[in-house]
């Protein structure tokens, strides 16, 4: 999609929030084997609308990661009220996939680049046995977590730090400012939230790894932040696994849903 | 099962708490159309004891409902210890059931009559679109609910009462006593608990289902009020569907599952 197309020709670009569960898809882009999300999406776009058109994505989520506050972008030439794109694409899409709300979008609207806060869920879920209703929505560690521990750890990389070593490989600058990085206990989870502008590959999943050695105890506070301050390229530990993690939210300025409370983006 | 034969032979009777997702499941009991809790459960005992018993269960769950603490009697001459039990069970079981605890019972312990109290949660959610990730675990109700109607009609539903209009077909008394119908909303959905020593068959749903007409504003609280003193049976109106249903703890005297915080039943 190319910003200086929309709006040109009599076309409109419309934003899109989208909640979906990622257990069944190869991720949010388009994959050679398997089903994704953008595929889905454009499917059900190409059915209500008749366009063969690509939805360009704020956030690329991996295989298994789920959404709650997920943004596409699309540009039509339909004069469909934004509403009925909502009804319409929720009727051809799959029960896993919904749009939670369609708004109209400046022409020039890029939901990756002009995201001005992201907010990730990480969910771990602390007991004994596995949980059959939080399978493939929470990652399950068998053993009790230090919550204070974690704490610790996580308030030691909020800020902007250079993130090498909690990032998977990638060419670009490493600097990252995390604004927040909160954990909490509920319900027998022990729940991440990480807000950022823009997060390095894996850095959510990378840095749930590490805090989940730190409240197993096999590693201590300092030496997250030890590994944080060496920036030594991918070096963080363990990643964790997909399922626990939850696309919550993006932000852009001027960009305002029309949500009623309630409707959408509860983790 | 027979209360009078476990322990008689060097046998034992085990009590086991169990967590499951319902929707791949014909109900909790043996169904000839599709597969069941009670049958899967069967299944993984025998592939880790060798015995074919019957497991005897607490309460009969209808297909789609789940359970976050439904517990569940066998009789075994096998000398395992309970842990063993629960891990080698979790073992043979699918991924949408756990055991998430077993103790020795009395030979004569029966889940379905020696119940002191039963807790059921019913989730509704309330919003515009359906939600992906609550799908099949909630029942998704597109318009607002009145909260605040809906405690009312539920407070007028305590104590003891004929029960006969909320009840399918029951040939037996049908007055109960019902301790508790809470209406909470959190994260998005309206959540009712209801705790009872024994509920009738399908009185949780049909519960929520005229809770939902008064929410909705189709009846007022106190013409449910009405129904309740008319007995009429099966008269309440709408059934809510099996999705939104947990069957979330049955409390016994003198069987403690020593579970640590947060393991098991947290809905």
């Amino acid at each position: 999609m190319d910003g200086a197309d929309a709006g040109r020709d009599g076309g409109r670009r419309i934003a899109l929030l989208l909640e979906y569960d990622g257990t069944g898809y190869r991720g949010s882009q388009y994959q050679d084997n398997g089903p994704s999300i953008q595929g889905e999406l454009e499917s059900a776009i190409e059915k209500l609308t008749g366009e063969r058109v690509r939805a360009a994505f704020a956030g690329r989520t991996d295989a298994g990661v789920h959404a709650l506050g997920q943004v596409a972008a699309l540009d039509t030439r339909s004069g469909m009220a934004t509403s009925a794109f909502v009804g319409g694409l929720n009727h051809f899409l799959p029960a896993d996939i919904a749009v939670l709300a369609a708004v109209e979008a400046a022409p020039a609207f890029d939901p990756r680049r002009d995201a001005r806060m992201r907010t990730y869920r990480y969910r771990a879920q602390s007991r004994a046995v596995r949980s059959p209703l939080w399978r493939e929505r929470a990652w399950h560690i068998d053993r009790p977590l230090d919550v204070a521990a974690m704490r610790a750890a996580a308030a030691a990389l909020e800020g902007t730090h250079d993130f090498a070593a909690f990032a998977g490989p990638y060419d670009g600058a490493t600097v990252r400012t995390l604004r927040r990085c909160d954990v909490t206990q509920a319900c027998g989870q022990v729940v991440v939230d990480m807000e950022a502008q823009s997060f390095l590959p894996h850095q959510v999943r990378r840095t749930m790894g590490a805090l989940a050695e730190v409240g197993l105890g096999r590693v201590d506070a300092g030496a997250i932040s030890a590994v944080l301050r060496e920036a030594k390229p991918a070096s963080s530990g363990p990643t964790a696994p997909a399922c626990g993690l939850y696309l919550v939210a993006i932000e852009y300025d001027g960009l305002e849903w029309g949500l009623a409370e309630g409707n959408g983006r509860d983790a």
